[in-house]
């Protein structure tokens, strides 16, 4: 398989899920990035088209396609924690092609299109709505510290809320009236998202059962391609995901995702790495 | 009138709006009060049973009756802020008394039973729903401040809000899920607060409009009587709604109520005393 070259892989990554990665994963030496290993990206690289807490965008020949590289940095608390996780960039991307080749085969329509290594993917060109749509199946985070519910209280049936994606104003909360004010989407749109948001939940929260993970909750992102139809963007990963050992009840030893770094509760990069392990078992058993 | 007695005064404050305060000030010297100027009150008075930031809570000898207290203390950002403001309880308890009047006069159900004092006012005992019901024709104040609509910006229809009463957690936002997950009001009650929100809006709005003030947005509490009945509960004052000099442009200068205090701008027992003296001129005319 070495000497295939990128487009292949692309195709191969299409036709035989689940995907492995096939390149040495690359390293970013500045802006732009030293690349002579991969023929998958154009040659010099472009101007990046925008760099996020964990993604960095760069277009490609092709205007309805993005390049999104998947960064080892890690943020908390609206960037005023700063880290790195080892091999963050790499699993996150591994495990949303994965995710997002098992939405896409049950119907749920992604930004994604392939991943030729593996902290890079292809995504389609899409205008991110600023939401971040929250589906919560058991209270953590934010809903406990800003409501007092205990952390750990089943949500049933799940709350799917709704954030405005804004830095400045620390990601507020948005009621459905708040929604409208704004008119960051219309009421059919929010209802489209809060379906999808749904749909997602139960097809994930399967999957995730079936790697003896608990899916407590998640942040999900959408984008508008250009004929008007919302996809599911961004990445699905244990830096979006509450995930806990479903196998363990201790509060912190369970923990699998971005909290170990949020709560400095230690051993980040294996609980990353634990998650992707789990879900090939599954994938390859 | 000075040798009236007390249940005639009350009797009196219930027959002849618009009431005029009949008792000198009481000054408090220590948790108890000093109390020889009044016969209203119980002497000696009782434990208080509650006090909140701006109001004091006496228990009286009937249990469906408490006598509340308006203290010139003033508080903001969740009592980050301290301070006092001369006349506060007087002026406060006199323009609750008569908005009270007004909109017992139009249908709308208070806790308000009568005003024996400039600064006291005996009300139906009530538990208090733990919601602050936030009505907003204008947008200022914590909207601009988590959403970043801009100050000024109409809102049509009005805009009515639910946060969860808890200084612990600051009085979060709560969106219709979250009231639900929180079981603190039913859904059918939560549409009785918004439908006597938006009546009382419609009323308050038209009044100060009538004084030359222009009803920004205001905050409400309700209370549940023994019955099970929902009343109109707390105050109504420069405290808790926001009021604009219609007359004046200036985005300092029209601000007549707790963002003076809030804000740092200065003159705030003028803009106090001023509400009071427009709504006395429009009741009296």
């Amino acid at each position: 398989m070495a000497d295939l070259d990128a487009s292949e892989v692309a195709m191969s990554v299409w036709l035989l899920p689940p995907f492995r990665p096939r390149y040495e994963r690359l390293s970013i030496v500045s802006e732009h990035l030293s690349v002579t290993q991969a023929n998958f990206l154009p040659d010099p690289l472009p101007e990046k088209l925008y760099e996020g807490k964990a993604k960095v965008l760069y277009p490609t020949g092709d205007p309805d396609v993005l390049l999104s590289f998947f960064k080892d940095d890690a943020t908390a608390f609206n960037a005023l924690k700063r880290g790195s996780i080892a091999r963050k960039g790499e699993i996150n991307c591994t495990l949303s092609t994965h995710l997002f080749q098992l939405l896409e085969s049950r119907g749920v329509a992604t930004h994604w299109i392939d991943s030729p290594a593996a902290d890079w993917m292809r995504v389609k060109t899409v205008e991110i709505i600023p939401l971040e749509v929250v589906v919560r199946n058991i209270a953590a985070g934010s809903l406990c510290k800003q409501t007092g519910v205990a952390l750990g209280t089943v949500i049933d049936p799940p709350l799917v809320e709704f954030f405005y994606k804004d830095d400045d104003l620390g990601d507020p909360l948005l009621t459905p009236d708040r929604l409208r004010l704004l008119k960051v989407a219309s009421d059919e749109d929010v209802e489209i998202l809060r379906s999808m948001a749904l749909t997602i939940n139960g097809i994930l929260r399967e999957f995730f059962a079936s790697c003896d993970l608990t899916l407590v909750d998640f942040k999900l992102e959408f984008g508008r391609e250009r004929s008007g139809s919302i996809v599911l963007a961004d990445e699905i990963s244990p830096d979006t995901c509450r995930l806990w050992d479903s196998r363990e009840t201790d509060p912190e030893r369970r923990v699998m995702d971005k909290d170990r770094f949020r709560q400095d509760l230690g051993n980040v990069a294996d609980a990353y790495e634990g998650v992707l392990q789990r879900v090939l078992a599954v994938l390859e058993g």
